[in-house]
């Protein structure tokens, strides 16, 4: 190995295929390439084209699909590259637990879990996207990062603002954050309006373009209901301290507010590669090109309260919050579950924040998870009730 | 002396009676006064009654009048209360220059600068709330309170904001600053309107309360055009780094941008007392009772770009940037000059600026100060020029 070779950054990307997966290569491509950065892996799912493409562009040492089937298809596409192939859920958690610096954990929903939770242990930096991870797993996720010896870096638009307006030195004067809300392509409409809203409609997000999950999320505010929640333990927050504000233009990423009035926000082009490359260059600020703000063009940057009746996530994250335990688990894989049903057109756009009370109120006694099981337990029983109630309004539909 | 005295902090605070001085020793106050205080002087200027009273309440050791002629009526305000009184100029340079960990320079104008100086390279932190120091002495001033050995702290909310959102260790990704301006009180007229604008008009500031020459100079922009001067010594920066925008609601108090996309800003209700007590407390942030901002009541925050027609100090400020040498002080010095002219109602309110461009462009050739003294003369000078212009205007109308 040449000497050069010795200081790259060695870097995995988990759900390399998907909106923040591909933006992470592209700020890898501009902090240096191959000549800064070693791809130890890259992973995705069912588009096998780009998986292939994406592998062969930044020379990976690995390419991986989650999805067993798709194995004969990803290893032709690589055959003649000398880039190792693998399939399933086995081989995703060996590409996250392989020896990485640093590794960008953007598999979507619950099944992101595990494989970030194999390279915390292993002890990475982790460049978190996936939501489920602290929304779930709480404390024992940021235990597991802590005992792997790696750091947690956000990369959430919202929380990296909180991150970087969050001044190492001055944690004991800091009294709330907020987060700031698009409010969706909904903002403004009536509960009557909403219950007639398809997945199509609910995908056309005003500013960001993101994945089907984290559009439909961001149309019900249930993606700013676990980004609370996922403050909370990012930042070792008491719940009170965790303020929502709806901000239409999404300038504004997120706020801290301190103990002697001052706030301090993090504002930007809605572009993730400002998150990213913050997370891939931490502790340092690396140049990026992307598009620079331009205060006289934004004539503006609107404010208004949530309203927590038309948008009952909100609400269920107070609940969550409140009670602890195992209710982030809870509320995240119920609506998971009714997510996929309004999907499928077998619920209505209001029914997924029901679905996901019901399923709270029934489990409102689960204790504080003590392993990981206890996580896939709540997790799995959280799935079959919503299932259950998911039929019913199914059949009474 | 108690175990306890020796910990105190030693204070003074030039300039006490006006907004920025008694704004300080409120906050003084709520970070624990005389228990954590000890406040070595205060002064002032005319209002004795007032500069009595708090030397009084603070317990101050000494309280100077800068105006020679109250002496005896300071000193009658005092009798029986222990506190040294002193008066005049050379009194005031004392007091400067007595031993404090932590003088706030909030004298306005010129008059501020001598008295600083004193302060700084006696080597105590200086808190800067006088504009003129940084626009008229610049690399002279800088490197006076570092070769005393202080910390440079300052306190115009502007320049605090940037200091708050400047990460220390981030200086080699600051693209840029965005100074933010309210506008005034004429930010919507036209130039026709402005030219019949009395000094009455033009005290009227939208945010914030201040004191007569903050007031027009906010009302003309000559403010912010100081304080891109300021910004640019303080910070380091080169001329094309500084940005100015207008906004209104003054609720963002300045920006800082970085060379990946993000920008950081500070945000506050408008009160000095945040800037102050960041200053104070510096490098840790303490509790205030100051009003929080919300979000939700805000509505909204306006921007837009800055009309250099209309308010040519901006354009000013540009060309002493790109000049260098002792065009700011000349700036400043033929403005202040103009602006005593306006509020004496001897010329109109867009003269102001025909006035200190006229004498810049006349001394534009001035080089850059070696000493002290070369900063007074181009001052004085500028005064002499700016004084003939005004009587010749004068003369005219």
């Amino acid at each position: 190995m040449a000497p050069s070779e010795t200081t790259k950054r060695r870097v995995t990307i988990l759900g390399s295929t998907g909106s923040i997966g591909t933006s992470t290569l592209d700020v890898i491509g501009q902090l240096g390439g191959r000549d800064a950065f070693e791809v130890v892996a890259v992973t995705g799912s069912g588009n096998i084209e780009l998986l292939a493409k994406q592998a062969r562009a930044v020379g990976a040492a690995l390419a991986v699909t989650a999805d067993e089937s798709r194995y004969d298809e990803l290893k032709q596409a690589l055959s003649g590259s000398g880039i190792a192939v693998g399939a399933g859920r086995q081989a995703l958690l060996e590409a996250a637990a392989a020896p990485a610096d640093w590794v960008m954990a953007a598999i979507v929903g619950t099944a992101g879990l595990a494989p970030t939770l194999a390279a915390a242990q292993r002890g990475a930096d982790i460049a978190l996207a996936n939501k489920e991870c602290l929304v779930s797993a709480g404390e024992l996720f940021v235990d597991a990062v802590a005992a792997g010896g790696g750091r947690l870096l956000p990369v959430d638009s919202e929380h990296s603002a909180v991150f970087q307006a969050l001044e190492d030195d001055q944690r004991h004067a800091v009294e709330r954050i907020v987060l700031t809300a698009s409010g969706g392509p909904f903002r403004t409409w009536s509960r009557e309006q909403m219950a007639g809203v398809t997945a199509a409609m609910a995908r056309a997000h005003p500013n960001w373009s993101m994945g089907l999950k984290i559009s439909i999320g961001s149309a019900s505010m249930f993606n700013k209901a676990l980004e609370m929640i996922e403050a909370k333990h990012l930042f070792d927050l008491r719940p009170d301290q965790i303020e929502v504000v709806v901000h239409p233009q999404s300038v504004i990423h997120s706020m801290v507010g301190y103990t002697d009035g001052s706030v301090l926000a993090q504002l930007g082009c809605p572009d993730m590669r400002t998150a990213i490359g913050y997370a891939l260059s931490y502790p340092r600020r690396s140049a990026l090109n992307v598009e620079r703000l331009d205060f006289a063009k934004l004539s503006r940057l609107d404010f208004e309260a949530p309203d927590e009746e038309r948008f009952p996530a909100l609400r269920l994250a107070r609940t969550a919050l409140g009670r602890g335990g195992l209710q982030g688990a809870v509320m995240n894989a119920a609506e998971e579950a009714a997510f996929h049903a309004f999907v499928a057109g077998r619920i209505g756009f209001l029914q997924m924040a029901e679905i996901a009370e019901e399923v709270m109120e029934a489990m409102a006694g689960w204790a504080a998870a003590v392993s990981m099981d206890d996580v896939f337990a709540a997790d799995a029983e959280a799935r079959h009730r919503a299932g259950e109630i998911i039929a019913k309004k199914e059949m009474a539909a």
